[in-house]
Order: C-alpha cells, then structure tokens, then sequence
C-alpha cells in the first residue's frame, strides 16, 4: 500500500533495536481517516473471502480491527492479555512471547466468542516474529473456527514470522513489508498492485 | 439511549459483586453496528463542541473511541497502561485505581499528542468510582489542553465516578445510568431525550 510507505517513510521514527515508531498515526494517536483506507485497502485484498469475525489481540490491535470490521459487516473478538476477574471460566487460552516487551504473556478469549461457524480474519498493526499471530492460530484452532486470513499493517520482513506463517500456507497480507531498515534509511519489499 | 438500555437488559449479565458483563456487544466481542449507534450518539450529545481529539485509555476504550471518532473527523489518543519499551521518555502519568483488577497501575501517555491547543472528548466503556478519568483529566490538565467533556457508554450512577466528575462542573454524559442492579434485575436512571 503505496500510501502507508509514504507515511511510514514521512511520520515514522526508527529506534535502536529495530523498533519503528508509528505512533503518529497507527498506535498510540490514531489517525482515523488513514485507518479507515487501511480498513478499504484489508477489505480489497480478501473480498473473496467468507469472513464473519474479525480476530485481534489488545491493545494496539483492537481500533484497528474496528474500523476494518465496518468493510466486513462482522464483529470483531479481541483477545486480552492476562487474566481479568469480569472473563468467564471458560476460556481459550495461548501464550504469547512479546518482541517489544521482552516477556511472555497469555492471551484469553471466551469461548462464547468463537466456534466452528467462524470464518476468521485476525488483524493486527505489526507482525515481527509472530507471536501474536501464533497465540491467536491456536486459539482459532482450539475453537474449531476456519481462518481466512491474517492482515497486518507493517510487517517486518527482516524478522522471521511472516516467512513462517507463509510457509504453514496462511494466507498473510501485509500492507507494507520492510525489508531493512537503518536509523535513516527503511526500506520495503516491492509488491504487487 | 434507549436502544442501549434494551441491549443490556438483553444481552448484559450481572455477576457477584456488582459486575456487569456486556462482553458480547462492548468491550470482549464488539457490535460494530450497534457501536457506531453509540458514536452518533456522542456526536449528537457533543455537537456543539469544538472538539478536535477523542482520549480514551486501553484497552476496551480503543475501538469505541476509534468508531466515535469518525464522526468528529478527529484522531483519537490512547493512554497506556504501564510502561512499554516502545514509548518515548517525554511522558505525561498519572495513578489510576482499577475497580475490576483490584490495583493500582499507571497510565502513560506521548507529551507529543496532547497540548493546549487540543480541545478533548475523553470516550470510555465505563463509569464507576471515575478513577480512569480522573488519571486522563490530570493528563488533560498537565498538557494544558481543555476537556469539552466526557462521553461514557455505561455508567455504574450507584457508585461515585459520575456524581464527582458533574459536581466539578465536567460535562458528562452517559449512554446508561445503571440505578441499581441485582442478580435479576437492572434499574436505569431516567434521562432526557
């Protein structure tokens, strides 16, 4: 998405430890027209597609995911970190390693939320090693939903969990992939349309 | 908002210790159809306000200030909980009181998005003793932006939050004021329009 690159090249921040600030725009304020392309741009790539739910994890995730859902007509189920005393007993869970974090946490999502009916597409802002992604496969799996999709916003191609979910045959859409980046230079992977 | 008040009684369900669960249309699984209601709603109760920046804190805060912002053409900003690795040092923070969790957390946010020239809607799910706004009206203040006012989809009117924030003049509206509730029963307080 030709669009979201000029955006990143223009607004975002590279940081030692390849961490790409976007939070102009994408995840801490949130610029909502831009999000609503991204939600059009989503909504283009798996038009062909049955969805009926939008998957994400919180908390960066979730707004995302509620614009992209209006292109969709589904709801989104956001997945929460830890457990909280207002979730039922009955709960998927995974445990998800976080690269910005540096520690292990778990992922919760009731089970009245997900089930075999569901046609699942998970979105998130970024994907680096694929944790996330990988926490909310298991969960889709455990729930006996059939995923659709992932959509991610900003991929770190330099990182190894976009090469792996494409290799398990997950159907991964990244609206910018980079493929190096310096404290001044970041560049993407070329991609079709 | 009447068809708010139909949906809790629908949907909602009261657990011990004066909790109510909306986890299958507000803040777990999320009706996008029935939440851009609840932003329409804030534009209409908001209307005649300048406001150019919707505040909410993560994470169940995120896709309902995301949704509602669409209707102001404003970017929203979320306050987070905790510091994260990823964040700039030049923070504002303040201690907010968890009601559900039981604990005290902090809740930071970029001294870049926030600053006197910002006129700002604070969106949450809910309302009860008020300690998550009343960390972003210190936000608020520290930034030297103006609060046009506070948008709640839930209010608890059986604890203090609401009683506090209108008795410092804060312009507050909520979408429901739960009166009372029992493990059978949910009593709203009567509201214009």
């Amino acid at each position: 998405m030709k669009a979201l690159e000029e955006k990143i090249l223009k607004d975002g921040q590279v940081r030692p430890g390849h961490i790409l600030k976007v939070d102009s725009f994408l995840n801490h304020q949130m610029d909502i027209g831009f999000i609503n392309e991204i939600g059009k741009e989503f909504k283009r790539l798996f038009a062909d597609k049955p969805i009926n739910k939008i998957l994400t994890v919180e908390a960066s995730g979730i707004g995302i995911a509620c614009i992209t859902a209006q292109y969709f007509n589904a709801p989104v189920v956001f997945a929460k970190k830890a457990q909280s005393l207002n979730l039922d007993g009955s709960l998927y869970t995974a445990k998800v390693q976080s690269y910005t974090h540096n520690r292990v946490y778990d992922v919760i999502l009731s089970k009245k939320f997900l089930g075999p009916d569901d046609h699942v597409l998970i979105i998130d802002d970024f994907l680096a090693n694929g944790c996330a992604v990988t926490g909310l496969l298991e969960i889709i799996e455990a729930a006996g939903a059939t995923l659709e999709g992932v959509g991610i916003v900003i991929e770190k191609g330099f990182q190894n969990g976009g090469k792996d979910l494409r290799a398990q045959g997950v159907d991964l859409k990244s609206l910018a992939i980079i493929r190096s980046m310096t404290d001044t230079t970041i560049e993407f992977e070329e991609q079709d349309d």
